[in-house]
């Protein structure tokens, strides 16, 4: 425990997690750490739900994105969740959002940090944040994650540290901690690199702020395997040929300019297949470390692997354990607001491959809304990348649901990135290129490249009968959403 | 002619506007200066078009934002535009647009440089550019916008300058031209407070690039008054008892935070109702510098105005002329990958202002499309301000065509802001705050607050029956857009 706190006097604030859980009132705004289910507290919430269970009793949850079963699952199906911010990817939350039980805003992730400090979701209780260790001055040593732990720390009236034995210590020195100030304070960011430190590896804090320190060995849960399917081999390979020809047209230097991908199978399809590719020395400024990423460095082809969490299979975790030295020097976990901020992005010029639900033929994307209602997860770090990227590709499967769903529609029943953020639309169909040109011919591309074969007669017949209505953007009001209304009604747009 | 072509080599390169114009070849992409119309070409535009009309002939046209009737008006009317970036008020051209003779894409005005950098739109050929003077070292002094020209004047092959001595040499020094790299060399843009300097007067050329100079006396048209109506001062009040709130509640300080304000009655209602609020040392970064801001500079309460033009009325024109040692103090023009660059608007935190065609109850808005498909004008700078403001508002009057149509809808029929992107909708009829709100609870705030009377029941009708449908914002597809179809229909959305 020496190692793990520093601080001796912080020793004796070693509590129980039932003695953690009996801090939290109902009424409370809690800020806990966790992004992309890495490094949230887990002890603490398992507790309350013993004790509050049943009782008239709701808190609201923030955190940096979706956050473990333990913490999102077990709370909300205790019905013990009033609001929710920013990002969740949890069934049982899912369910208790779309029944309306809980209130849920999803923020972009760049902006959730300021918007706390500006005052959005009112005075933070308490901070609950998952620690490898405390130093000798106090201050956190973050686990797996950063997210916006530093803001709830910062902000929060209390904090309860889950000091988790079975995240290494050797993640020290992997942070870096870099807080803004806000307007009319703020400053330039100083970060010009994707592998540039500008902060510290702490989280500095005000340690009488520490109400209770709660040891805990539970392990982050794994929610997802590094797998690739077919379908996104082919978006893979799509976008690598197009990065390829972009380079010999002298648009992309030989290193690329600094990668974003979104979690899942098609970006890790994306990152491999980057190991057979010509690009050397590529940077990785994103939001999540997922598999994909070590085999990249294993490969010898990424320099710097900059995000806010590292997120990894059951597998890539040992692979992760054993060469934790080679790792460690490559790696950089950043706070959520200089990750995904803006400032950073467009100064780096990233390339920004995020996941679509749908998309239309004039290029609007829907990332969040099943048929228009219902939330599945949230925009998360999308619109951070997609807005302030040198090149914003959105891929997805051309159907879903066996192809009884169109992914591309007339029109999106939920426009979470607009025409004006999108430069590149991917299905296993092939790549549309969107840059420069007007809405007519972006619906062209897009028919033509990206539409599966089944629905791409249609779409052409809706294009072609929409056009005779006129207008820049031509939509036919009365049927624009019609093979949504129809997939509800029959179980297919066909 | 000594004063205004400083560099005597180049006075040889004094050409008439019939010249200039046979420079113009079909098929040509031409970046013009310009900006909501200020300082745009005028004297070559008009001759081009007696030369190429009733000819196979069209050109490419790009500017900084909308221009005047010499340049877009005319040249659309003539049937010489094949494309058009990035914005545009034209009202031939408008319909050239709608009707498809013209390939228009409306792009957020910070990325537009960029962009054409990154060849999204192909090389470009010719600059046209306004200016008040030539340096001896041959380089431009602009007139009343700097808008994209520095970035047209540094990637067009050959350069005409129109030398317009209409526009009042005093206008030199107001310029601040500082220049973006490309990533990977981009470096963090140092301007930390909206009243730095951080660049040159001049836009620095090769001189040898100048085809030719036009001289020219032909002044900028005047397309808008300062008007003000009980409407807009309503929706102005609203406001500005707002901003007051938030400051005596300690979120906002004395001198507010850098006002952003797009260009209009509302603005100008917004903008002179700052003259008696308690506000003072109010700071101005925005793009145009519209007549309401001469008047807060008059009544002593703003110390700086930055952006990217200076667009007045007939009456500001004079004003301004009369008192330019003044006014000159205090104005700053630079180019608008500046004036609207996300990394300087979220780090000075504007408070930024923009209008609506439409909202929905969600808070998604449409800016550029009536009724779905026919094009307006264009997003502008809205989206580089309300994504990266410290407060994003956005104003319409309730209704339009007097209570026809209602500017609340339960869905957009075109989005350009989405949810994420919208902190405060205001009417005339109240303002709606949308910070930390779900998606249902925003629906009854706007309802409640922003609605016109007209309209009221039937919102709330249709949100109490989308409810019954479930879902975390509930939509009736089938209804969504069934209020613009039936105004399509009969005339009125009642």
């Amino acid at each position: 425990m020496k190692n793990r706190i520093r601080n001796k006097s912080l020793r004796d604030k070693i509590i129980s997690a039932d003695e953690a859980a009996a801090i939290i009132k109902s009424g409370m705004t809690i800020g806990c750490s966790g992004f992309t289910p890495s490094g949230y507290p887990k002890a603490v919430p398992l507790a309350l739900v013993e004790k509050a269970q049943g009782e008239d009793f709701n808190i609201n949850i923030l955190t940096g994105a979706s956050v473990g079963s333990e913490l999102d699952g077990a709370l909300a199906e205790a019905g013990l969740i009033n609001r929710r911010y920013p990002y969740q990817s949890d069934k049982n939350l899912r369910s208790s959002i779309n029944s309306g039980d809980v209130k849920y805003s999803d923020i972009h992730l760049s902006h959730f940090p300021q918007n706390i400090r500006y005052g959005h979701y009112g005075d933070i209780d308490l901070a609950i944040v998952e620690a490898i260790a405390i130093t000798e001055e106090g201050w956190i040593v973050p686990s797996s994650s950063v997210g916006a732990a530093p803001t709830f720390l910062k902000e929060a009236e209390k904090i309860i540290v889950e000091l988790n034995l079975k995240q290494t210590l050797d993640l020290e020195g992997v942070h870096d901690i870099y807080q803004l100030a806000d307007p009319p304070e703020r400053e330039a960011i100083s970060l010009v690199q994707a592998d540039q430190r500008i902060g510290s590896p702490y989280i500095k804090i005000d340690p009488k702020k520490i109400e209770g320190i709660v040891i805990t060995e539970i392990e982050d849960e794994i929610s997802f395997a590094a797998y690739q399917d077919d379908i996104s081999n082919k978006i893979a390979s799509h976008i690598i040929d197009f990065l390829e020809a972009e380079q010999q047209a002298g648009k992309l230097p030989k290193e690329l300019l600094p990668l974003q991908s979104g979690v899942g199978a098609v970006a890790n399809a994306v990152l491999s297949g980057l190991c057979n590719s010509n690009f050397e020395n590529i940077k990785f400024y994103s939001e999540v470390i997922q598999d994909a990423v070590l085999e990249l460095i294993d490969c010898g082809k990424i320099d710097i692997a900059s995000g806010t969490s590292i997120t990894l299979s059951e597998s890539g975790k040992k692979q992760f354990k054993e060469n934790i030295d080679l790792y460690k020097d490559k790696i950089i976990l950043r706070p959520q607001e200089i990750s995904n901020n803006p400032e950073i992005i467009r100064r780096l010029g990233s390339i920004a491959i995020n996941t679509a639900i749908e998309a239309d033929i004039y290029g609007n994307v829907n990332s969040t809304h099943i048929m228009g209602s219902r939330m599945m997860n949230g925009i998360g770090g999308s619109g951070d990348f997609a807005r302030n990227a040198y090149l914003s590709i959105f891929v997805t499967s051309s159907v879903a649901k066996g192809g009884k769903i169109s992914s591309i529609v007339p029109m999106v029943s939920h426009v979470d990135h607009t025409e004006h953020d999108v430069d590149i639309i991917v299905t296993e169909q092939g790549l549309a290129d969107l840059r420069g040109l007007s809405p007519q011919e972006r619906a062209v591309e897009i028919i033509t490249k990206a539409v599966s074969p089944l629905y791409k007669d249609k779409l052409l017949d809706y294009f072609e009968r929409a056009k005779n209505r006129g207008g820049h953007t031509p939509v036919k009001l009365n049927e624009a959403l019609s093979w949504h209304q129809r997939y509800i009604d029959t179980g297919t747009m066909k």
